[in-house]
């Protein structure tokens, strides 16, 4: 439940970088994702033709504030979203570092505490800090939206262990991997570790063929979830030597517990 | 191509330690497995039920020489699995480590050669290791199946850098990761690196929802392959900065490579 | 440089958890670090006689403000510290989360305003947050501590690419790497990533021969910086045939590099 | 104990690629080695000169069989070898792959038992697989040289969980890493895994400063010795609260073991 919103699908899609409109509507479909998200650069001329091929999806839009540096300019810019395209949802991004385009968690939290206060419903793209993402909920977040990896880079989960104290400390809220993602293997890593979305762009957008690769992530993404409903076996640091160590000469009945792989 | 036979499924599955029979005919169904391995071990007066309920599955069966540890024992074990199946597969596996289970590539290869000369079609069990794959090859076996990591231990790719090596290497050969595998988004890794399959029983049979899990693996491994073949992004070692940094005052038109995530 | 202070050692050493006075004693004299940190917590009766210890090691006494979970109970815990030792150093640390020891980066940062407005030499202890790493410096600190991983745990250098990124964006500030480390080798790679120091605790106090460890520790950072210093080579994703495609038949007159290792 | 010969210092270091003979000789008296490789190849006219120096190092003189790649040119060469330089040793490489320069295991284990047979003291440079080293000690061969990694990658201790598995699996052997260092710190890191001695080449003759580097070597291998021997504490997967959660408003006598870093 993301702000009262049930969603089936658990992929959630940036809409930039695609080699053209069609690719990107194709690839919406293909992905199966409910929720898009979109940038407010696109405005103007331009910009209501690409507006009318994203309601023509037919998915839930969620804005952004790509490319804000300050929590004045990203409070602003999550004004106007609201205007445009008649929804509460902004997904917050406020910049705070040109090289790895982290957010600022200072001005995060400021921008993050307006908009709650304005009536927003906000998914703040975060680092991994536990007490940022403490701080964003009492700000009135009910969502929480940790970096995988540096935006654009496709390291996946980089620092898999703090992930998972994050994953745990926020027990009960819905918490999306946003950025950094590259392959669909590390979408499903996401949703095994039991994170409740993910949410990518250029994985998909600059595939050689985004089309087929929507479809491998929203594939992914299933079976990631799938694996964690289903109970991953735990890691052991050794072999399991799964068939007993009886004599093969006589080959007699066996239980079904002995060969391996 | 598996000695020319053709897949659709790429997913190999074993059928030790599940919890019944009837679990385990659910599980090869959700995971679509058109390969099945199984053990020697099984025959007798037990054997035969078990025997017939793979036969009933209708899938192709792999026997395996599970719990061999020297190329005399595999060589007998591969003789009466062809009598018992009536199968020229086998899954050659000579162990030489009981805390690893690696195989002994010695024993292995002395064994994978008089069973090519016997006519068999042999899927050996390997480690990463590129010249026994190459003597693997000169003895006469059109496949290869090199470890992810210790059998039962659900590390994964434990050797990535290795195992990409070992897939270059190998350009024109069938590769089958066999053993180690413990989550699906691992086995999706493997076939986003180009696998041409995966080989697993552990993961599935051990998860707390076997048939759940078999069916999540299914999808994973269709969802990596299909991710190989749309092309991945390249990895990155920073932040692409995809958005212009223009001024946020007039959000005129702009193009479409302007958002992120 | 810390604050112009000019030091030999790059090893900082903690004086807490040791088996006893006199082990400790030799541990400093063995590690051969010029700054021990001390917690403000011995104060007291038995604080005299710990202080005295402490001055008879003859370092310089960097004072912590452990287990402070507020800027104000820091700030106090600063002020008295700067009684007792006489000094303006301090180690500012303001723990946010239980579990993992992290700092909080909202108190750390008002704390270090306050101090370093009152005169104070502050050393943050520090996640490895690029912007918080601003922050600081804007607000007067002229050293930055961040984590190695989290305290006490011996990891090392948990996130070592976010590392190379705060070493590389904060050139020409002062940089230790502080909590996390528990082998002389993680201390050694800290040194040869161009950190300026190490501050440590738990890996020599907690070592079977804390003596000795000391010593390792104290060699190996020296080691670490005589390599940054001799310039490693570069990393390479294969192998490197130094030794030429010759005949080794006449095994003629060869130049200096040839052979291998 | 090497074949009976006990070391002080357990870095090895190799002879190639160093700018000058008068680095080269520097580089081994400032790296404290006492045992140093040389590969055939450099006989001859020039071979002479060459020879001499490294007589006049005073080091033990391990002879390699870099470049070979039979079992039969290995030993040749190592016959050559024992004639020119009037030494039992040989380190017996028999390279299987040219990307990786990885040994062949199966000519590597041929020469290894022709060279034993003839009196040779065999040091074999040999891949992580415990079966191969098994082989290698019924051969004769009384030490083992894993590599760490891929010959001139400066990658490490690229399998560290294999390669820990192996100095357990060899306990009572004199286990040596040889391949693949590139840094000191790596270097240590196998000293504190318990390996008995490091062998290098490119990371010293390839740094900016060769002396300097080897220097730092030898230091950081007896840093990692003593760490070892000392005894490292556990790695946690959590952070420990190490400071007991008291009230800081007394601040009253406390014992030993309440602060932290």
């Amino acid at each position: 439940m993301f702000y009262d919103v049930d969603l089936h699908s658990r992929l959630m899609l940036g809409t930039a970088q695609y080699p053209s409109p069609a690719v990107l509507a194709a690839a919406i479909e293909a992905s199966g994702a409910e929720v898009i998200t979109v940038s407010l650069r696109r405005e103007g001329a331009a910009g209501q033709a690409f507006r009318d091929l994203l309601r023509q999806s037919g998915r839930r839009i969620l804005p952004n504030t790509a490319g804000c540096h300050t929590a004045r300019e990203a409070v602003t810019t999550a004004q106007m979203a609201r205007e445009l395209f008649g929804t509460r949802w902004i997904k917050l991004e406020v910049i705070g570092h040109a090289d790895t385009l982290q957010p600022d968690p200072f001005a995060l939290l400021e921008a993050a505490r307006i908009l709650c206060a304005e009536g927003f419903e906000v998914f703040p793209y975060t680092t991994e800090d536990l007490i940022l993402g403490e701080r964003l909920i009492e700000a009135g977040c009910r969502v929480l939206m940790p970096w995988g990896a540096p935006i654009g880079s496709g390291q996946g989960l980089r620092h898999e262990e703090a992930l998972r104290s994050y994953r745990a400390h926020f027990a009960g809220v819905p918490v999306v991997i946003d950025a950094g993602i590259g392959a669909p293997s590390q979408a499903a890593r996401a949703m095994e570790m039991g994170f409740d979305a993910v949410l990518l762009n250029t994985a998909v957008a600059r595939a050689t063929d985004p089309v087929a690769m929507a479809r491998a992530f929203g594939t992914a993404i299933a079976a990631g979830r799938m694996a964690f409903e289903a109970g991953l076996m735990p890691r052991r640091d050794m072999a399991v030597a799964s068939t007993p160590a009886l004599g093969l000469a006589d080959l007699g009945p066996a239980d079904l517990g002995e060969a391996l792989a």
